[in-house]
């Protein structure tokens, strides 16, 4: 007898699988106002350790964590004129506060831009206080028309990072350091997906920006997931707001900006980059629980998981103890893997008489050890064993998961000369590279019609160009969330 | 010649030193929408300490971090009779969206019981879900009249903890554990504040609550401030939002609940619990640069500087090097004074001849070592002795200012018979104990009056009182922030 699949099947209906699996998995719900949504612990729980691995390297950026205030006056947002026409349609606005109506309405930030740019021009006089380098992790608001949990929400949780540099080549330097050393290297190395550096073309820039940088990820039915983004903003907001300094000179001269945001859209991004038909799969580096250690039934089977557990704590390993034996063993191991929580550690009757466990591999490399220990790379373990050859399952996990990103992303990019071309790849669920000397910013506008978009351009070495018009750029093509 | 004191003295103009310090240390900036605050990165320091510190003392109490919505249907607000008669004053409400008038305004949530509520209500099906144990960090929202920076803002941070349980017993003890075990602990053990811990009466309970407990602080100018509650709501909001279980027994039963709150407050707490005339004064546990190392000037005392600062962060003190040799060396003392930082670490020309520094402490004990060592605490010590010397040292200013805030409570703390009396050493800046069943209702309303309150009631033993009418009970009358 087939069982019944826990979720729809990604090839079926990928986006019903996608929200399947974050109700099952006890991700998210949708919150009461349209668009809004309610992260559950389990969710919140991948958030938490983002934000942990990208403070840490925020921090080694040399970037300190501020706050500022969720509402701002109207009249800011529009002293920017790109900014405002960009952001206009997605504004919150309160007009009522402490049972009056106010006299100026005040919007819900969808961004700080204006904002900081109101402090800095007070906190920066002298070429001694830049460079000045403030990050704020924070909740914003953008009315969505077409919202979707993670990926579109009407608010989410981000940080965005605003720093002020005596020249143009600081602040350069510094938005590519974010893009690289921070988002970049995060993305990679601890969630395990593999990310396109790129620069956005005009028709995509923040608006108000002079250069926004992106990190493009192919997501598990070939689409593009935008995973940040890093902006110079030339001096646009300055000029606005009068942020100027002292230079060594004695000159008063405008400085030179840069913004940056990652979002709780990136707990999307890990869903549709390693889930699988039986779930998620959380690269180990990120996942708050690394391993669960299940005990099937009976008292001595969860002394035994409590042991073990408490053992691979003191090991270094992220455990959980699942002690609940009065819920049927079956239903929990299925909840396991819908939360795809890497190694699942299972302790049964025989178990206990010969000193193993049964080591289930969440993620598993068809090439790799484990690969053959049978369906979901099951295999018997002696428990004195575990703390040693865990580190190496899950590193393998993580660089399994990373490998099939590269991988998928490799396998579906085609090179094409025409936007009739470009668009049946994206339409077929790939990315096209195509010369950007042959589609244009007029290739670029029929794309739309096709429900296409150029993600980013790339340099010909694969760099990230210093221009949108440099020879040789290639244009990325795919549909995006 | 005597100098002009950096901050207005506290003696002088209490509010005003509380401003000036705020404005000169870098804490904190007044935001532009009426009550709002910016908190720049040395404030915000504090902020993230704390929350770290609560952080993992909630966790330990077993609650689990989650997010819910900003937004909040109005209509939710109505649903419980008191809540919404508590909070209507304070709303802050959006009326537009997207460009269009929204069908239903929202409000900005002021806390979140009726939005958890909702959710709760889904969540919770049987005995087995119980206890549901979650916490948020988030932003709130409420409409300020008299604003002041930290204390009361119109935007604030906090977390706010909401919980479910199967029974009335096993709420009160859980309210009970977080007042005990997480807000008292952290408070007396990282603050470094002595706070009184008590039950609210009736009148100044939370809007919706059975049962308030609250953590009463003295600040310098003997006035009290709340430094956090935790709440029994009983089943107000249960039968409000239909939060119900299936018991053992097969019944549907109303669930038990709590809900908990610290906020920003605590950072005015502290300023106005340990500053001095010459600025903030952090408690080591709490600061997140416990010592700093100035190099006085030339390039030798750099050297040096960052030498020591990396042996003491190997040492696993929090440190910071000062090096900025082109700005004069009094200016930046002061400045580090202001901040608060615990010790300071000075490196001169005779130092690097001879293998010392001076260590100088912020936080002098007049009894104990340092201070006879001259104004300030200064004294002479070898560089190769400074590792095992420091955490000595933070640990007796950790103790020293616990000492201070528990002695002025102590030493201002009167017990009298009459609101005449009561009203009269709130005034004078005491507290004053009276029998509540001397005092009762009536005369706690004859209080607001005076300008002051009854902070909270205390049983004969010390302990908190189960009731309000308890025999024996004891309120604790002061003004308040």
């Amino acid at each position: 007898m087939k069982k019944a699949p826990v979720l729809t099947p990604r090839a079926d209906d990928f986006p019903r699988w996608y929200q399947d699996l974050i109700n099952k998995a006890e991700l998210a719900d949708n919150g009461p106002v349209r668009g809004t949504m309610v992260i559950r612990p389990y969710g919140y729980g991948l958030w938490e350790r983002m934000q942990q691995e990208l403070d840490s390297r925020i921090k080694a950026a040399g970037a300190q964590n501020a706050y500022f205030p969720l509402f701002i006056p109207q009249s800011y947002l529009t002293r920017e004129a790109q900014h405002v026409e960009g952001f206009a349609p997605e504004l919150a606005v309160v007009t009522h506060g402490g049972g009056r109506e106010l006299e100026e309405p005040v919007v819900v930030r969808p961004t700080s831009e204006t904002i900081v740019n109101e402090y800095f021009s007070k906190w920066v006089q002298s070429y001694r206080d830049l460079p000045l380098l403030i990050n704020q992790w924070a909740n914003v608001v953008r009315w969505e028309m077409r919202p979707r949990v993670f990926l579109r929400t009407t608010e989410f949780l981000w940080q965005e990072g605003h720093t002020a540099h005596a020249s143009k080549a600081e602040a350069h330097d510094y938005a590519a350091h974010i893009h690289r050393n921070v988002y970049a290297d995060f993305m990679v190395d601890v969630l395990g997906i593999d990310v396109v550096p790129g620069r956005k073309t005009a028709a995509e820039r923040f608006a108000g920006a002079i250069n926004t940088l992106t990190l493009e990820a192919m997501m598990g039915d070939g689409k593009a997931l935008q995973m940040g983004t890093s902006h110079e903003l030339g001096t646009n907001f300055a000029k606005a707001f009068h942020t100027e300094y002292l230079s060594k000179d004695g000159t008063q001269e405008l400085v030179w900006q840069t913004s940056w945001g990652a979002t709780t859209r990136l707990v999307g991004g890990v869903i549709m980059s390693h889930g699988d038909d039986s779930g998620l799969r959380v690269p180990p580096r990120l996942a708050a629980v690394q391993a669960v250690v299940v005990a099937i039934k009976g008292d001595e089977a969860v002394t035994k998981a409590r042991e073990i557990g408490a053992r691979l704590e003191a090991a270094g390993i992220r455990v959980r103890v699942d002690d609940r034996t009065d819920v049927p063993f079956g239903r929990r191991a299925v909840d396991w893997e819908l939360k795809g929580v890497p190694v699942r550690i299972e302790i049964g009757p025989r178990d206990l008489a010969e000193g193993t466990v049964v080591l289930v591999r969440r993620v598993v490399d068809p090439h790799g050890p484990g690969g053959s220990g049978g369906p979901g790379g099951k295999e018997s373990v002696r428990v004195d064993e575990l703390a040693r050859l865990l580190p190496v399952v899950l590193e393998e996990a993580q660089n399994q998961l990373l490998r099939e990103s590269r991988e998928r992303r490799e396998s579906r990019t085609s090179e094409v000369r025409t936007v009739g071309e470009a668009a049946e790849v994206a339409a077929a669920g790939g990315w096209a590279r195509i010369p950007w000397a042959l589609l244009g910013p007029e290739g670029e506008a029929a794309l739309a019609g096709h429900s296409a978009s150029v993600r980013c351009l790339i340099a010909e070495d694969g760099s990230v160009p210093e221009s949108d018009d440099a020879p040789g750029n290639v244009a990325l093509v795919a549909r995006a969330y």
